[in-house]
């Protein structure tokens, strides 16, 4: 992709700095079941899906509040590719501002779902 | 302490078996800095703390709130101790259920503090 579409469609849409991702947020932004699944689709991914690509059951505007908390609490990134809102997770500014904490995060969700039978 | 004591008043506050902690109620209880400032020092601490033992700048009700969310996610274990009501980390749960994650969440919270100069 080009970098300066790239920026651009970014600039649509809010998104913290990673200087100002605060591990409160991110704890809350994960705290919920949907949002949960929305960030381990992305993580299997390791690249950006679109929100339609991830199927949730759960009215289109529940999804739109769910990937916007993500973004707000500097989990995912967003931006627009015509149409589609595409998503990727941070994992990089994560990485770097809390080390390992995803990755634990993203196994005991796993871990979770085998005992739970999910 | 003896066993049949601790049991006792441990029954007079309802708290989750092991298998029904859930990680979504475990990072919802965590992602308020007071909760999370209370689980450092109970980790900190290692042992078993009084409520009073933990000064939060909040109001006595609001703290009582604060553990009592702890505690319904199963993060700490309270019981009453005559008339204090004493707290500690369910460390052995959480790290049965959900390996490494409470010392990547501790680790990510020192980081943050020391990031943010706090």
């Amino acid at each position: 992709m080009s970098t300066a579409a790239s920026a651009a469609s970014s600039r649509d849409l809010p998104h913290p700095e990673r200087a100002d991702i605060r591990l409160e947020a991110v704890l809350h932004a994960l705290s919920d079941p949907m949002r949960l699944q929305i960030v381990r689709e992305l993580a299997a991914d390791g690249g950006e899906l679109s929100c339609s690509r991830i199927d949730l059951p759960v009215t289109k505007s529940t999804s739109t509040h769910h990937f916007r908390v993500l973004r707000e609490a500097g989990v995912v990134r967003q931006c627009y590719r015509g149409t589609a809102k595409m998503n990727g997770l941070r994992r990089e500014d994560l990485d770097d501002l809390f080390p390992g904490l995803l990755d634990s995060l993203l196994a005991a969700a796993a871990r979770q779902t085998v005992r739970l039978g999910g």
